[in-house]
């Protein structure tokens, strides 16, 4: 088996490990971001870590209050004039805590004055020094280009923020629940092989959900970007209505991922308008009662909406993984990528 | 002539009569945002007026020095549960003014007292009334579905707020020069028609950007896909290089937006490693001497880099129309697109 494959699987047991060694730290966290007046969050982060700044912007907005920024590094590195930061908390989220563009907001904001915390998996790096506040994703060390297991742990990372900082002991007893739904979701994977070998033909797509799973959207359309090097562009379904549902026509390949609760009329509102089309939709759900029934990969109904980013994401990766396969490419080697990507 | 293009070529006029008519408003909204202790603004924006709002987060940014927060309507609509907003000015970009989302997270914000404005090209919608301050674009009707004239119109209502936020004198009379470099850029059409047959077959491309011209690199791709149903997706190029790029191969398409200016480098830098995987490179640049040129629309470098998105993005749209041509699409009628989309 792969490196990249045994991350993929690594999961559950990396949400239970961050879930039991790392809440304590993150209450500590929580409690001098409540000591201080923040009025907004200002989240810098690239790549795969920009789709868990998504979800934060969704959780803390939704279940925090709490407007949320995403930084726009050039600002700071390009243009070198960083916006003035006064009632906010800047956090910086990066799986090396290697990108010097993300360190410098979060260096710039903590000479500022701000409150400042890191979302990393490498405590020795430069993102975890300059920020005031550490929270560890606890992964272990993640091998393969493709970012999987450091994505669901910086999930994991926000959602025990945001209930550590809500004091919220019924949420905390939900978090509880996700490494199980994971593992569950991947005993989809045969099936989901299955279903790669259906698309091997594919050379672009659409990869639509909204609310939380907005992420998980942005986050299955880069791993299919990375792993099979197929063109998707990633989607929340209102924004899709807004223009580019006119892309849509027979046999389009759409990726529609569609969690039980707010988001979901919406979502299947919109598989009736792409069935009408005839697009080739793809749905990742764990909502039951779908009506006539696309290409469907069922993940069991075990979580929240709220923690479902965590747990629809998995199908998605498996899907990336053996699209990857079914089309004859290394999932272990994509092209032109390299682990730690550099940006200022 | 049809009226997509009718207003395409009428955007010099209407940028014209927004410095001229709008200005003395847009210092009284500013006087107002100055006398409120504003720590951060908060936009809502769908669409093309979303780019809109991506441009004003850099620009506020750089130049104002104020942190932009792009909302998440879905937070008002589906969750029901805004973000608290203190020391937040509020903003709603919207042409039709009539989308009930934005409205939403406008009239919280109000509810809330939080300082509203309203940038919008109807003076009669919902969205103009529900702000406290309103900023006309003054564009004319736009009958066309695609938004042209009124996104331009959006970006200079946004550049005349910053500039009247800083009181730069200097910087208004960079402004007025705008419409005749807008005018300049019209001039290329017959070139960008000849281009616009080389691409007759694209199915998908790649449009890239970074900084203020990041808004540009996400509204010509939504024109490609409006116009041409062809497959764009946008990136800054920070985010391309992490990722995305993976996806490009030995002819694939790409249009990369290269402003004169402080992204340059980074710019010409990505236009070299696409070289070396052999891509499909289409150049927008008002720089000169962009040494090997791939297919170039070279535009005249007229302005500075923070209004040159009002300026590249006219061969970009022109791009877009003559590509549908070149298909033998409508491109007044775009399939299953109305001109207000009223997402919730």
């Amino acid at each position: 088996m792969d490196r990249l494959l045994a991350e993929i699987r690594e999961q559950p047991a990396v949400l239970q490990r961050l879930l039991e060694e790392e809440y304590s730290n993150i209450q500590q966290v929580a409690q001098a971001i409540r000591e201080r007046e923040v009025h907004y969050a200002l989240i810098a982060a690239r790549g795969t870590s920009d789709h868990a700044a998504t979800y934060a912007k969704y959780l803390l907005g939704a279940r925090n209050r709490l407007p949320v920024a995403l930084a726009a590094p050039s600002l700071y590195t390009l243009y070198e004039s960083p916006p003035r930061i006064r009632g906010g908390l800047v956090m910086g989220i990066s799986q090396s805590g290697m990108s010097p563009d993300i360190v410098s907001v979060v260096r710039d904001a903590r000479e500022q004055g701000a409150l400042t915390v890191a979302i990393t998996n490498n405590p020795d790096s430069r993102l975890a020094r300059v920020a005031e506040h550490l929270i560890l994703c606890r992964a272990g060390e993640e091998k393969s280009v493709a970012a999987t297991k450091t994505y669901t742990a910086e999930l994991m990372a926000v959602a025990l923020l945001s209930v550590a900082l809500a004091e919220d002991e019924k949420a905390l007893a939900q978090l509880h629940t996700v490494p199980e739904a994971v593992q569950s979701a991947l005993t989809l994977e045969e099936q989901v092989k299955g279903v790669a070998e259906l698309y091997r033909e594919m050379q672009y797509c659409a990869v639509v959900s909204r609310g939380y799973n907005y992420a998980t959207a942005l986050e299955v359309g880069l791993k299919v970007k990375e792993l099979t090097y197929v063109s998707a562009t990633s989607y929340s379904s209102a924004d899709f209505m807004h223009g580019p549902i006119a892309t849509v026509e027979e046999g389009s390949p759409v990726l529609l991922i569609a969690p039980r609760g707010k988001a979901l009329d919406d979502l299947l509102h919109l598989a009736e308008e792409l069935r009408a089309r005839r697009a080739n939709l793809l749905l990742i759900s764990d909502a039951r009662d779908l009506g006539r029934a696309p290409t469907l990969l069922q993940v069991s109904p075990r979580v929240e909406e709220w923690l479902s980013p965590m747990v629809l994401v998995v199908p998605g990766q498996l899907f990336a993984y053996h699209l990857a396969r079914a089309k004859g490419l290394d999932p272990q080697h994509p092209r032109g990528l390299r682990k730690v990507t550099e940006t200022r």
